[in-house]
């Protein structure tokens, strides 16, 4: 089935903020066998929101549309809604009582713009939004169906898989399964892995397709199999992964679609080990990245942002003498920011970065992109000088992964 | 002057990368009174993007695509390109030049799948890429333009604005100016917020509208101007911005269109005054949040995240009677840990978060989402229990912004 999804809101627009609800939907609707055929962007203006509506019935039974519905003047969404799909607006009481119910759980009084969010279309059926005052709305007209969502992520992701989706799977049942399989390559180009494989890839049957998606850092390589015979189809892209595993060895960093911070804590957890970070350019990316996974206190003790150079001297124990004679950007600092860390925080391992992000900072011999990483396992403290192209985020980006698959590199020869 | 972006790439519609090119090439062309009228985000599919292409030149005279240049087989953006405008596919001997020089540029080696890059329709003018292997491309038909980018996030940033741009001011002359103020307030909700300027918002001169974007813990009121004049909507613009600022003093977070962490080191700036954070739950991110500044180094010392209550103890001086008594999340622990982090670090200024992210780890006592913030400042320790709702990475962001705007209300009162 084709689910088109439109995205409304000035504020995306502009690019004041990055719509991410359609990416959320996206991967919550793929294990149904449902395809997100096009996402459009339109802004708070009412011709342009029916306009988009219309096209999205030319390719699509189901359309999704999110935002647009606050409780401020710039929110034209439910009016234009009831100007499309007819009836009248009125206060509904059922919506009145889970506002009310909403705000008061939020600590805060119930005033009349909230209230008004109660006022719907009378041609729609109402989804209770139990995490946020704007109700979703479901329309039906000549047998397709667009349900209205409101634009705030996390109540658009707890709603659509909560509420929205078990609606959806009742009334379509798919009969064609769409499956994937991801591996993480290191180690290569795109385009040296696509010519590694090019006569592979030519041979795949039509119903198993190939892409590439390039990461920082890394390749992620996604079987994607379309077709009726869901065991089937597994099968096979598990018979192809395998190939890729047997041809690239250990140049797959995982045979599944985790995120190098999860591959870590994965091995890490293998081991029984624990870990630190000492951070300088990465300024506490690394155990952002490691702490935004659930669960990671099981191997995550804490870490150094060591900035200034007093902080790796007075905190993390490099030597004064080092720093002189090296600078704080070198083999030497960061080998001995990892023993340090490993010390102050009392872990097994540890990941380390000193380097310069940019844009100010630059010498002749250590340009802007320079970054040195260390890290400490069972088997000893490895380093390495990097050059990453690109701005100051992109090499925080750059570093903090690198750092990471570094680490990960290591414990995979446990 | 209406410009449509087209976001091309299956890996955009299936959810595994976040679009933030069109968001950035808005902010961009805004400052030139131009504006996004739509975005369509389509997948590697020939048919579904000349759809696209015809939808989009039926509202805007400047398409902008980016993606589906990859040397790789999923990749079809140029073949349909050419289809589209016609002339036929030839290799562009200054394009294989540049593609040899920015892959030396990388240390590798050319290969035949990258040297393909070079291959482009005769229907279009090539752009050269700097900083990547796709060359841009841009074709004219109908006196309307359409101008192919890469779908790299950096390379399409950094060429749109150092060569596309450019070009596209050569072609039209705007004479609408559409000007801009943004305010940050926090304290309030959103409802209660408009509520509170309603009959101001009604008074407002046609060519003001008024947008609220309400984020995690702030709401940015944004002023849009549009006016032939550009002296005019500018003075326009900054009375009805002091007028919302003589109406809501202290809660005016900043006057400017910053983020907190701008905020914050434009405070410790202004006041000579170095940081460090002391973090638990938030694991990092406040550091990160920080040093993503360039030039935070002129306040920011660093950090100590600790995650285990053994390095709240050991690295920050944490009392293990306060961590027994109290527990991590409570007010007297982060006190302790501020004044730790100022003395282990060596600042004037702390910010610190103790908290439970969830999923796993609360108690009825304190459930998922409670946080609890110290700020340390030349004013003294301040600290508050904080309830936020929501998965991990929402209560991680709602805290790390919240102890950040924390800080900046102390500096303001200095």
């Amino acid at each position: 089935m084709n689910v088109s999804i439109i995205v409304i809101g000035d504020e995306i627009l502009i690019g004041q903020v990055i719509d991410t609800n359609s990416g959320d939907i996206a991967r919550m609707i793929e294990p149904c066998g449902w395809h997100v055929n096009d996402v459009q962007v339109v802004g708070d203006n009412a011709s342009h929101i029916l306009q988009a509506i219309d096209r999205a019935f030319e390719s699509s039974d189901v359309v999704l549309t999110t935002g647009g519905l606050g409780p401020t003047k710039d929110d034209l969404t439910k009016t234009t809604l009831c100007q499309y799909f007819g009836g009248e607006l009125y206060e509904n009481a059922d919506v009145l009582e889970n506002v009310k119910e909403v705000v008061a759980k939020r600590g805060l009084k119930l005033n009349d713009l909230t209230a008004a969010q109660a006022i719907v279309p009378s041609s729609c059926k109402v989804i209770q939004n139990r995490v946020g005052t704007a109700p979703l709305m479901w329309f039906e007209k000549d047998a397709k169906v667009l349900i209205a969502m409101p634009g705030v992520p996390f109540e658009t992701q707890q709603m659509f898989r909560e509420a929205v989706l078990p609606l959806l799977l009742e009334k379509y049942n798919s009969n064609t399964s769409i499956e994937h399989r991801t591996l993480l390559i290191t180690g290569w180009s795109e385009s040296r892995l696509a010519m590694e494989i090019n006569d592979w890839e030519d041979a795949l049957p039509s119903y198993i397709h190939l892409a590439y998606l390039p990461k920082p850092g890394l390749i992620r390589l996604r079987l994607d199999g379309t077709h009726s015979d869901n065991d089937f189809i597994n099968k096979e892209l598990d018979k192809y992964r395998d190939e890729l595993i047997a041809r690239f060895g250990k140049d797959v960093l995982h045979p599944d679609d985790l995120t190098p911070p999860e591959i870590l804590l994965h091995h890490l957890n293998r081991l029984g080990l624990t870990i630190a970070t000492a951070e300088s350019c990465t300024g506490g990316n690394i155990a952002h990245q490691i702490t935004s996974i659930a669960g990671s206190s099981s191997a995550f003790m804490g870490s150094i942002v060591a900035y200034s150079n007093d902080v790796k001297h007075r905190v993390l124990g490099v030597h004064n003498e080092t720093l002189d004679t090296y600078g704080a950007v070198s083999l030497q600092t960061v080998e001995e920011m990892a023993q340090g860390a490993c010390n102050v925080i009392g872990t097994d391992c540890a990941i380390v970065t000193s380097g310069i992000a940019g844009p100010g900072g630059g010498t002749p011999d250590k340009p802007v992109g320079t970054v040195c990483i260390a890290v400490k396992s069972p088997r000893g403290i490895v380093s390495a000088v990097h050059h990453f192209p690109g701005n100051r985020s992109r090499v925080i980006d750059r570093a903090t992964t690198t750092a990471i698959i570094s680490l990960i590199h290591e414990l995979k020869k446990i």
